[in-house]
């Protein structure tokens, strides 16, 4: 299909499918003159791609090129996955400061007994590990990490939903695996956060009062100082 | 405390204390002379929230100067807490197309089931509509907004016993419920998705075999093409 084409089949405008092409986002079409080019099903797979990761996950373009560089090794191996996901972002890595070591050594006891991986470069594993730190300078002081298995055991659980509920997943090409798996892991997660943002929008809600017609349980409209 | 105390206890560098005081993320200091400010309790608070929501939650300074303009406001209300946890972030509010108003009427008359709040303004309720919207597209064509409940149900638990544990929330001034409130979301999102992260990961080294020496399942290193 011409460039045109692939716009209508994605909703990507020309000018950002040749800013895609130019910054090696999307591979190059098969020129069949000079100054034409023919795009495929995997262009157009892409640049859906691209789009959701953009628009959904909100990722920068050198995430993004990141990710698709881990794409077109061609191989869909744990390695080129791993780095693929991380790409996701979250966390830099960075060293880790002597306190976050330590919060590590007690992670890792907790992943492994999870069945989770702990390879140190990991950055979903620098995540937890910073990300916990300060929640427990902020909010609970001395809480162990043994805390976190209250989100550790439901995003396990909706990860083996996930899995299960998609097994031809790698019945395709590999590159169409990475793909698809990552797309399905930046996809859905904006939709979590969305649901557990709701739920406490309506636990306050529910607290702070509404209904103007019910009486407040404590007039926090008013600043006590 | 002096500047150079506020540093020691945060962890920021007073480079980095006197820019949040340009630009206005950090309330200005007493002055006890011409040239010397003095800064209290609230100013730690405020400076690890900020350090929190930048190096752990990667927002931007813009971000990070919308959820402050929430809690300068002075007030705890529903209003001022939603609009701070909008602006965590995610996608954009902007038009819906036709196409995702009709999932909007959907997810609707579900979250309403659900109890949840439906204000059409609400970025969350924009994100999971986008969200969706793409995930079928790419990856499940035809499937209701019902398939959503596999995140809704987990992450309305976690919510709740997250509020349970924090019982005393509202019984401190505003402005600190607020902080204290934000940091809770920001801090636990990427620990969430972290778990995920991690589970599908170690599904996927026990698929491709991560043990060269134990058969693969499918020879998914070496690409079909």
């Amino acid at each position: 299909m011409k460039i045109s084409e692939l716009s209508a089949r994605t909703g990507v405008t020309i000018p950002t499918l040749k800013f895609y092409l130019r910054e090696g986002l999307l591979p190059q079409g098969e020129l069949s003159s000079p100054n034409q080019a023919e795009y495929g099903e995997a262009h157009v797979r892409r640049a859906a791609l691209i789009r959701a990761l953009r628009e959904i996950a909100g990722l920068s373009i050198a995430r993004i090129g990141a990710i698709v560089d881990a794409l077109e090794g061609g191989e869909a191996t744990y390695e080129v996955l791993g780095s693929a996901v991380d790409s996701l972002g979250g966390a830099a890595a960075g060293e880790l400061t002597p306190e976050q070591e330590a919060i590590g050594v007690e992670l890792d006891a907790m992943l492994e007994r999870l069945g989770l991986p702990t390879r140190p470069e990991s950055l979903a594993r620098h995540q937890l590990i910073r990300a916990f730190e300060t929640a427990r300078e902020m909010l609970f002081p001395g809480a162990p990490v043994e805390m976190l298995m209250i989100y550790a055991q439901p995003m396990m659980e909706i990860a083996k939903y996930e899995r299960a509920a998609t097994p031809g997943l790698f019945e395709q090409d590999p590159e169409k695996t990475i793909e698809l798996a990552v797309a399905g892991l930046a996809l859905f997660e904006p939709i979590m956060l969305a649901f557990r943002r709701l739920t406490h929008e309506a636990i306050l809600a529910g607290q702070v009062g509404e209904d103007p017609t019910k009486p407040k349980k404590r007039p926090l409209g008013k600043p006590e100082r």
